[in-house]
């Protein structure tokens, strides 16, 4: 697949952080590449980088792989047929608009076409129908930020599966790789030396829209584990006076354990860097206003359309945009009481630090629960069959919230499978329910601690009100069908009736007789 | 406006319970209504009906009002032009399905077609266009369940503005009224005597849309308040040990207090109802599985899709989610630990319920605040003006959440209003700071309890979590910030820096520059 001929392999269209690095990485792996912008810069720019990384890496000989295009006519006159070509532009009209530009520059039928933004998955399944005269729309969600992108990221590709027959070789070959036998990544960052060995994360995920709604819910699972550390960080710096240095280090020690992951990684990093404009902590510098693009809400937002309870999830999303609302914060901050501070004592730190450890693990466990069951559900409503192993495994590098962890969930799931049982929640699971039975009293004295100090941990208390519910076999909507049935004549089913008997009271007239309605 | 003429003063269309009762209150109010329903057994029953209520009250003397249609043609016929119309179909194809029908029939430019379902607000505008060349279409949220509908409902008309003066005075009359002075619901519930005394529960909201958004909020307000009392219930309950029955005494003497409302009055009354089949308690004979049609989840999904955080809705909505999957809990109950139950002492039982009802009145504020909090941010987007004293003022009566508590909620938005401030968000009002921040203690021992026994608590914590995270000056979100910049170089702004500008540290590089980009 060397560039010899004046035909290329695969078009890119876009070369934003996520397009450029995507480029890179196909070139690095063998494949030619037709590159296209609108902005002749940044066209420029990717071509430039090639030429950098051959001399940082001391590979000059090796043949530069990527070529500019003017326009999208000449792209499609320099790919090789059916053609491939990978669409990474923002997500919504300008997806449409590329599109749209395509049909007119030439593009045939058996070409395809790879949406790899993060499109919303309902618009991803519109798409497939819009074009499916014109071309072959597909598409492929990326996780992994930039360095994923052009290093190896997670991919969850879905849509026509003759496509994914076509595509399948490039996909493999520029995503992530997981070491079979530990289940780790294979972390290796090179330029023109890309990991090839290890299992790639990339599989089929199912009908056009299943990849991108994946994608969507390991978004929420992300927002939700970013908003645990933070909760962390803030109980231990408002609530124990720990600097960002030793929260850092903290971070450290607890990536080594049960709570590794790349946002742990990541967050000590974060925390131990120094400003270089003051010299102090960069993150006391940095303004604590949280920006999101979508897909957290769009999570929460299905999960409450199909009525699958995510609450940690919503409230990672809530949690920024309460963030957004700082003047009002400032207001109230002087309007509101808190607890009276008390200075704990380095003990008292340090049992809090071990019921910390205890209680992030038990949260970040309920979120996966809610988002794993959040897929479930909504892939019984749209008759996809999602393979959860698998989607946990491709999750296991390349991604953000790539973990250890993810190896216990593949696991969880791929012995269910041979048990021949359906993993309903994740909590069913015994690595899972153990664990959280174990630490289930740590984790209660945390949010404790974080309540009576007037520390909010949104997320840390929501996933454990989530465990409770979850441990209850009787909740109090009883009383609640009661109340309904009292004003609005909603009716209610018996504990010792048959399901779906349903009963009324005539709770306005004097007799109040119960009626089999 | 007696019926001596052959033409009727309203149609009513679609006789279910809340058609039904609107007809009878309407008739009772001295207008005569023409109804029709495409089951002609429910026209028999409404007809039927005020037949027996004038016996019942003994004014056989006065005229029937109520005339029952074959068909929609026989409806317009018979109604005063320009016609009144009231719709009361299910949400969804049945509103524009009768809409279609009458047009067929013959409907003219200027009747009026009032939609009193639950529809969604977004359906409720387009509607409006739709229907411009054949009749007004106009549209009134209405609540209060089945007896509001009969004695007196609060009513959130919205749409055209003439439309509203043809109708406001049937409104008037038909709606729930308080005691000018008091504040207080004027209750009567006698057929044919209305109140015709005191502040009428219905004002015009805004612009196509507003009226039915305002009832969306009102039931993701009442969802929280509802599952709020049952959070109590199951606390009291399996915490504590008491019977429904003591529950029922502890609710009634509330409702006396700062928590009255018609829910916890109401909640009263089911815990004291006897299961007429078994004797037992009836609350313990309903099966806990709650259903919901729909306006909460709605009111949850908006405030994600606007930003504004109104989690202890979500934690509404999520809870009934979570009661639906009863064999799951069932199978969790058995997996999943909890702590060691721990018999109460008496006293600790009355500490607890003191900071019980703390905690239900902080969490109530929370909510409110919360739903308040959605409508201004919807309104700013819609270019809506709101009068927020007057949606107070109407919700005094006559709807589910009626409270006490809603005339310190009005008199918070006057006083503002005097000061010529904006009340953002409701927790700046003094009655509720003061209020909150005097019990936030009481709040946090009873969230901690919950904790540390094991009982879900989802909605009065999650609203502890959101007093805290307003409290809080800085959120550690700049920590988030920090991560979003690192994996997504997604930038961040500083706290010593102007707002808008942005920042990218480069962190993948040796030398980790810091750019303004």
């Amino acid at each position: 697949m060397e560039n010899h001929t004046k035909l290329y392999d695969v078009g890119v269209i876009g070369l934003g952080v996520m397009g450029k690095n995507l480029a890179l990485n196909i070139a690095d792996n063998r494949y030619s590449v037709a590159a296209f912008d609108l902005d002749s810069v940044k066209v420029e720019g990717v071509l430039a980088q090639e030429k950098a990384d051959r001399v940082n890496s001391k590979q000059s000989e090796q043949p530069l792989r990527v070529h500019g295009c003017n326009n999208l006519s000449e792209m499609l006159s320099s790919l090789e047929k059916p053609r491939v070509i990978v669409l990474s532009v923002p997500a919504g009209a300008p997806v449409d608009g590329v599109c749209s530009s395509l049909i007119e520059a030439g593009i045939e039928l058996d070409d395809i076409v790879i949406d790899t933004g993060n499109s919303l998955w309902t618009d991803t399944l519109e798409r497939e129908g819009r074009y499916a005269d014109n071309f072959t729309f597909f598409s492929s969600a990326v996780s992994g930020g930039e360095m994923g992108a052009r290093f190896g990221p997670s991919l969850m590709p879905s849509g026509n599966k003759k496509a994914w027959d076509r595509i399948k070789p490039i996909w493999e070959a520029i995503a992530a790789k997981v070491d079979a036998k530990t289940g780790l990544p294979i972390e290796r960052q090179e330029p023109g030396n890309p990991v090839t060995e290890g299992e790639p994360c990339t599989t089929y995920i199912g009908p056009a829209g299943a990849g991108h709604y994946v994608k969507m819910v390991h978004n929420g699972i992300e927002y939700a584990d970013m908003q645990l550390i933070c909760e962390a960080y803030q109980l231990l710096s408002d609530g124990f006076g720990m600097s960002a240095d030793e929260i850092a280090n903290l971070f450290e020690r607890w990536n080594k354990g049960s709570l590794n992951s790349y946002l742990m990684e990541i967050s000590a990093e974060v925390l131990k860097q120094a400003d270089p404009f003051s010299g102090k902590p960069l993150v006391e510098m940095i303004l604590d206003k949280a920006g999101q693009k979508g897909t957290g809400l769009w999570t929460a937002v299905s999960s409450l359309q199909i009525g699958c309870p995510a609450p940690t999830i919503a409230e990672a999303v809530y949690a920024r945009a309460v963030s957004t609302q700082k003047s009002q914060r400032v207001q109230l901050s002087q309007l509101l009481s808190g607890p009276q501070a008390v200075k704990p004592s380095d003990e008292e730190r340090e049992v809090f630090i071990e019921q910390l450890e205890s209680a992030l693990y038990c949260a970040k466990v309920a979120s996966y629960a809610q988002g794993f069951q959040l897929m479930a559900m909504n892939a019984k409503e749209r008759n996809w069959t999602l393979e959860f192993a698998e989607i946990a495994k491709i999750w296991r590098a390349g991604c953000i919230i790539r973990a250890t962890f993810l190896q216990s969930i593949t696991q969880a799931y791929q012995s269910a499978e041979r048990s021949g049982v359906e993993l309903e929640n994740l909590l069913m699971a015994e690595t899972f329910s153990q664990a959280l039975s174990t630490k289930q009293l740590d984790w209660r004295k945390a949010v404790s601690t974080a309540v009576l100090k007037g520390i909010p941990a949104p997320c840390i208390s929501s996933a454990l009100a989530y465990y409770d519910s979850y441990r209850s076999e009787t909740l109090p909507a009883n009383l609640l069908q009661g109340q309904r049935d009292y004003f609005g004549a909603h009716t209610f089913e018996r504990t010792d009736k048959p399901a779906g008997e349903k009963y009324h009271l005539n709770w306005s007239s004097v007799k109040r007789e119960l009626d089999k309605v």
